[in-house]
């Protein structure tokens, strides 16, 4: 298995449907602009989906789940079972996200990468099982090249999925114990800033709890050759940020990688989730810088370390809740944003249709 | 006719069904609190509905539209015939409310108050004509106190209509050209705030014309006596907003306060769209305090001034997407999320149903 397709090109975007879809949005009954960042959302799908009327009706979410050796290290305020039992309460409908991609009337699917506590076979339920989780990237790297190549391929596999379905729309969602560290401590080392700055509390740690979080990372980076140069600088790009996703990494966080980067390849819009799959959309945009043409950010996670990623993607997301859940849970609550951007830009009349008078 | 109904109390929120939702919260299948403001939503909803499960099926959305004696000053960058043009296309599904209403499978109506160019019979359109626009109050008080209680009553018999129909909240929207003009000054009288702090660019005036219509405000606040006192204060309340409303109102915007105090009285949550329906919350609020309780604020909008009508009410809105159109299209993007809050407290497992091992 190797990871050559990672670097084949993205989809490029049509100018001339966002032309059109500019000048559409001019001639609607409403001051130009009043419409705000809906106005804005609809041009870019206009641009990424190449239509002057783009749709939000097919919506795809592929959750990627996979346990955590670090986890070994206290760094998470649950119980490592709790990634596998999530697994089931995503596939019977009882989670967060569950109920959200009913809501919104999106297609959900569970890949599981690797638990460590075993799930039986469940309708929605994908087993593309790597190994019981990854190494704790404490004491040595995360997988091996072999099971970073897989991940990745995992990640695409489901961009591909979507893409074949007929999605107008990729969220990609994850589930892990102990994965804000990964994240956090992959951020550190893409960005070159101290696990002080990028640990938060996850899912609920206190104080001391994150003190902690952010000293395992920190021995972490050591180990693997990632501390902050002193001399400071854009932090990891190219082949290195492999390196960095094999040695800190989760399986689902480079899965994600690889949903991000095929997504972009093949020409179907990203809608991002929050602290964890930022993370791992600076990690594609690393890889390739023209897949952040493909992403729209849903919303700011109270995770402290998201507005430091997020400002490195230069995103402005579209919520600001408070929401720290993953799951894919932040964007699933921004898809009724962008489906009524778009019911907006295709359905409102123009000043001619209605006979409205324009500004003086 | 008469205002007596002003007074008549505000109905009492159920504390118990709050209790029980917030206990209901700790159980359901995510760390505590992780949901940020969807969690605070279906607890609030839950003791205004007197419920532990609290349904947004059932939304009631009414325009109310007129014209200004004020647009004669030059202080819009639209004509006044587009206020009846715009009835027109709310009613035949061309406008943004409209487009929005039928998305989130709203109820929607448009209550004709008063516009200078006259509105064919059309379904949709309830036509409760109090006069041809108000009079311009940079000459004189923009209406009688005849006019003023039928505004205020239209106000009151839509959210009354709502009730009668099941509706599980209530959105009042506005249209008037020249309508930041007026909500800006009784802004200022109830701020005791300078025009040159409340006074924007509505539906898009350039510097030059902001600086035009804080002129004429501030000349109407000196003609009818409310220039801020220079030893500042906390503005005005009780019996002196109804007069506040009657010199420098638009019946749309009497008509919200109104509507909003006839939904605290009646037990109907309300969900506050943008700038000016914050101005006749704030008004509502300071003619009854207890209103504050029932509502909601949907968005912050890109009018300046709304931040501090908003501060001055105390209240966090829930979506920031630089929109400023008015006619409710705010609070009907938002609707969404109050019934994805609603689905989420609902319809998520707890620990115990779905066997998920709880915080360490």
């Amino acid at each position: 298995m190797n990871t050559d397709w990672l670097a084949q090109p993205c989809a490029v975007l049509n100018e001339a449907s966002r032309t059109a879809a500019l000048a559409r949005q001019e001639q609607l009954t409403k001051p130009p602009g009043s419409l705000g960042k809906l106005e804005a959302i609809a041009v870019q799908l206009s641009a990424l989906q190449g239509t002057e009327k783009p749709k939000m009706e097919r919506v795809h979410i592929s959750i990627f789940a996979a346990d955590h050796g670090v986890a070994a290290e206290g760094v998470s305020a649950f119980p490592q079972a709790v990634t596998a039992e999530m697994v089931k309460n995503f596939a019977r409908g009882g989670a967060a996200i569950s109920v959200l991609a009913q809501q919104v009337n999106a297609t959900l699917e569970v890949v599981n990468l690797g638990t460590v506590f075993p799930v039986e076979p469940l309708a929605k339920v994908r087993d593309e099982h790597i190994a019981a989780g990854t190494a704790n990237f404490a004491q040595g790297p995360a997988m091996t090249e072999e099971q970073l190549a897989q991940a990745l391929q995992a990640g695409q596999a489901a961009a591909l999925r979507a893409k074949q379905d007929g999605a107008q729309l990729f969220i990609g969602g994850e589930m892990g114990i102990a994965n804000t560290t990964s994240a956090s401590a992959i951020a550190c080392a893409l960005l070159q800033e101290s696990p002080q700055l990028l640990a938060g509390p996850g899912t609920g740690l206190d104080g001391k709890g994150v003190e902690r979080k952010a000293a395992v990372i920190q021995r972490a980076l050591d180990l693997h050759g990632f501390l902050p140069s002193p001399a400071g600088g854009r932090g990891v790009g190219g082949e290195g940020v492999l390196d960095v996703l094999r040695r800190l990494g989760g399986f689902e966080i480079a899965a994600l990688a690889g949903a991000y980067l095929a997504a972009a390849q093949n020409g179907l819009p990203v809608l991002v989730d929050g602290f964890i799959s930022s993370v791992a959309a600076l990690a594609a945009v690393r890889i390739q810088p023209d897949v952040r043409d493909w992403l729209l950010f849903a919303h700011a996670s109270a995770e402290p370390g998201h507005r430091r990623v997020l400002a490195a993607l230069d995103a402005e997301p579209l919520l600001q809740l408070g929401m720290r859940l993953g799951e894919g849970s932040g964007a699933a609550t921004a898809v009724p944003l962008l489906q009524l951007a778009c019911a907006l830009h295709n359905n409102m009349a123009t000043f001619a249709e209605a006979g409205v008078s324009d500004k003086l």
